[in-house]
């Protein structure tokens, strides 16, 4: 068993708890340097707090984050609060010498995710931003037959990101459970929720996005904000659509929505090359789609890839081919990565030097938006 | 174009529709020897005759076959008419020196079907029964692969048949539309209509089948003829299950029948072997499905091959890649198959001869269940 | 059988053959008040257009296309050659007072639309645009059930048309196979020839298209010329990509190219509306796929309705339930109402008038991909 | 959190793994009535032993079962060791009070699993025997829907477990990889492996199996065996197919393989009654297929459900609907229901007294091979 390592988290909410799972679970299944243990949590309602830290088997709970930051026997800060938080905290972290595994996006914008990479980088401390899904095996392995070249020239990525839960003019905004329906908390609505996720694997599979041209809507004007009791205009996008240039001469199309009837977490990407195309789902995460042209033509179709083998990523470590894993498992991984990462110096990414460049993006595009124009990308 | 062939086609319904189809298309498509000339069509009723003859363009009709076959202007008789009648009318053409397409099943049994091989093989002329599916492009490619050796030894071959238009007891037997319930005219249920073609396909893939052992069952138990008015037992299968070996030493697994809610014409059949499998089924007609072991592991997977490029059997004269074809393009096929064999001299098969096989499992199956024991079949 | 219609057939290609088989099959099929007739068939090389006319059954043929406007038997006009030739051809047609069936796009651009929207309309002769996929029965049950409601406000409508076949750099331009690679004979690439069908369907459905912003891209800049035996720079869009707004305050993303490894003629739309979404795609041409909110939660999913029933668009033409139809029935479809709507009076779509829509949004659409902005459509 | 419960497992395999897991998981996720401590591992080898216990967590660690049963403290003893040694195990823990929660199949064959269903219930211990499919959410779903009424009268069950990973001759048998292969140590091969698992949910599902007819095959016929170093006869069955009767009247077909290339654990049944159909495979667990003959007719299809709402069975307790689980969670739902079992005194099933009727149709079923014929099952 590794070296301990107490874990400070703050945040009790839906990262919380897979977060918590993740620390849980990787010695179980991993062979890591270290050995997490759940120090203390931090949230806003004690009781809360208090269930959280029994269901999970935190040692204490406060509601002070500060008091996390503060208490020297944590040596991992791990950030589960809504968006307008993650600066302050993981500043405050960095200076007080902690690593830190900080939830997606990076920042409300990229002039305050500069600010956080810098006071990383100062202190020497690791930092992981969680965009999870680069540790799905199936992205894992594209990723692999990415690199092998397997592809050739890279023509089109096209990534969406679909969801349905906020047709209702009901559904409200603000509080814990709708936070991300409120501009204040989230900083934007599908740009940095789900767009974030698909420019990172894109720009981590494809490279870098040099201009972008978007169109954003908000769909239901105005809901109930529960934090105030009013009902108040919304200010995130519903919906938001892209094209971009890659460096690489390739293009991108990209789409993200709340109001796609029948997909919950659609996140789909695909990527063209001269050679081989490759698709994915995360509604059927454990499986890869692949074409190869150079197949022999009359055997020549899209495989659908069951990446449940050993010999697929981290797959050795679960059970045995044919049985799947699922969502939660991408969260195993990360901290497996990351502890790994911080015994090896060679950190697992994205690290928040990597996610500045995918909060560039996000800010390009809200940007090329509210302008009606292309915008290039400055990272 | 080729030499005229004059044409008689016996019996004016859903099999007359197809086979006329296919003589009205082939020459569109396919260079053949011979160009077929729709001469004239027979069927019960004079009205209905007429009126397919129009059409179809035929020159004429008539409501008795006997005239068909004294035409001596008529090259080929097109038997499409119940079970019960192909017997008679077959060896009629046969003694008469027409060649012969039948419709299957060959014959209401292997007895019936030996008098009518010997009566097409006495006169010396074409024949051919018409188990279609042979001809589906991705099911010609399955032979072709299996042929190259690809999938090695065989363990497996397993086909079904479904489908769920006879569940209400409402559906009566008898008549022009529902005569496949009526053991009279039928011979058998889902055993000669659906399970007869996989049989087929499974013969013409895999080799022979030794033995068989069976389960048929008869869900509802009488039904109205509309040919009697009368409330009568129901002497046909509603359903059958075999399993089997064939010569090769692999195992079969048959199923069919009209009470899988939800299949209309699901007829699917997958082949296992050491190196290789394929599977299809009659829903998607143009796909095959092919996972070949040998693959690099972390690409491997199920293929699912569009068969319509022009590399695929009988696809170069359609139309461009991607463009699907449908159901009754594998008759337009078997008449170019026929057509070309009567030219060459190397039959296009299955003939009267190595239908008779089919027939000969059909009875061994319906004996099976009757005996319910294992038996070998007699060829 | 409906009273003889002469058709005069100009263009042998890929549309000559759909067209013609069009006309050879409908009356099998559909009662219709005219029955086509294969009068004469035009294309520029003598042996071609006698062997075409041989393979179909044209009584005649010719190598100049004045010579089928001349001809008073000829009553329709069937213009399938490139797109460069459609405006002359039309117009003159119109002027003899024939009936016109157009290939798509209607065009070279929305001027050249508009004269020939004169020329129809100041002739009053029978005209339609061949937008062949709005009569795939899956893709007119759409209609239907868009148009009866069931899916509420209308949120994201999203279309694709993605090919393959033209990555390899020795794919040359111009020639009777090559030409929608020469921006002389197409007027663009896959604007006119791939997302035309989707603009036109896309209206069809979920009305005009007020706005739009694109991008495309030319991935091989100079291929050989067939026609000039030069290597000459490309002047088609290989790749588009559009961002929308429908009038309908619906959001709208279409892309095509014919550099998507593994795509052969992938057309795919999804609509989604408050209460329910629609998809389809051009490969399994016969499925729809149909998701309800309003289902039962438990048993809510995504339905993929097999289009073969009897109670489905053009079906009941057709085989039995479970037997799938193909590529080629649209253009019978299409020949069915083209030939209906002229005894009835009430034209079948689109008309040029309807057609010049969608030619107006491809002109805007490379206008703005030209000007790297917004533009709204002019209609 | 609930009263301590304190577990023995004995078995450190994949088993072993997947009931560990379960433990550590359960109260993560699940408000349960008592707190599984996982107080000691059992296993052959004392170093692997002591590696599990310290992977795992457990307090201490022996290599002999024995020590389990005597100890005092321990409240469940979890037995996960190869089948032959489920029977003297159970009995002994039953006999010292222990609940206990023992692997499939119950045992080698009916007249030792009567032993143990005695000895349980003169002790009145709690017990269960771990057919972890049924807690599947899409499978618990399925056996929602079927006891709703909504499929009507039942005519067809199929189902299918394939797997390929004996198909080479170097696999050998014994050991503590390969005892699935050794006919000593697991007492049958597909049959009480897997169909074991096909015969547990469909008697679930859709009550007693009547009589059934079974065919085998070996089709490796010697091995290596690993505990003996000698090349030895198979003893096991690769392959097991078979057809029945279940009391409610409706047909079974069921098969086995581990010979089936390209299934690596492709567990598939489908149940298909008067106006409802269901469908479910293993290697797409979260999803239920399911059919409605009374839907609309143009809107009627199969539909997929993405069973991963909180209002499906057991996906409350995980994360957001769209984000699926896998295989480890059925695991967690079995150990959740056991213990609630526990305390509510409504024990979870199968006890060992309900999959000893699995246990009664797994002998019938060699019986039938063996005598090649129908077999009445007596339970």
């Amino acid at each position: 068993m590794g070296k301990p390592l107490n874990i400070g988290l703050i945040g009790y909410g839906f990262m919380g708890r897979t977060h918590s799972n993740a620390y849980s679970q990787v010695t179980h299944f991993f062979d890591v340097p270290y050995t997490p243990v759940l120090k203390t949590v931090c949230g806003l309602e004690e009781d809360k707090a208090k269930a959280f830290a029994e269901q999970w088997g935190y040692a204490s709970y406060t509601t002070d984050w500060r008091k996390v930051i503060e208490d020297e026997s944590i040596d991992v800060v791990d950030v589960c609060v809504p968006n307008n938080m993650h600066a302050e905290i993981a500043i405050a972290a960095a200076q007080a010498g902690k690593a830190i595994l900080c939830e997606k996006p990076l920042a409300m914008n990229a002039a305050q995710g500069r600010e956080m990479v810098q006071a990383v980088e100062k202190a020497k401390v690791a930092n992981l931003v969680s965009f999870n899904y680069r540790r799905v095996p199936a992205v894992t392995l594209a990723k692999q037959l990415i690199d092998s070249g397997r592809l050739g020239r890279i023509f089109h990525y096209r990534a969406n990101f679909l969801q349905d839960w906020t047709i209702s003019a009901k559904v409200p905004q603000g509080g814990m459970a709708t936070w991300r329906l409120d501009v204040k908390a989230a900083g934007s609505g599908v740009v940095g929720d789900l767009l974030a996720h698909c420019i990172d694997t894109a720009m981590w599979h494809n490279g870098r996005i040099g201009e972008v041209c978007a169109v954003t809507e908000t769909f239901v004007k105005e809901r109930l904000n529960v934090d105030t009791g009013k009902v108040e205009p919304v200010g995130i996008d519903d919906a938001c659509t892209f094209l971009c240039r890659f460096d690489n001469g390739s293009l991108g199309n990209f789409e993200s929505t709340r109001y796609a009837r029948g997909h919950k977490a659609l996140y789909t990407f695909e990527i063209n090359g001269e050679h081989a195309s490759i698709a994915w789902d995360l509604h059927d995460l454990h499986r890869l789609e692949y074409f190869d042209h150079r197949d022999e033509s009359i055997v020549r179709g899209w495989r659908s890839i069951h990446v449940t083998d050993a010999d697929m990523p981290y797959m050795d470590k679960w059970w045995v081919p044919g049985l799947q894993i699922g969502y939660e498992h991408t969260f195993v991984h990360q901290a497996a990565d990351f502890l790994s990462g911080m015994a090896s110096g060679k950190p697992a990414g994205p690290t928040f030097r990597e996610a500045l460049e995918t909060q560039c993006v996000c800010d390009t595009v809200l940007a090329s938006a509210a302008e009606r124009a292309w915008k290039k990308v400055s990272y």
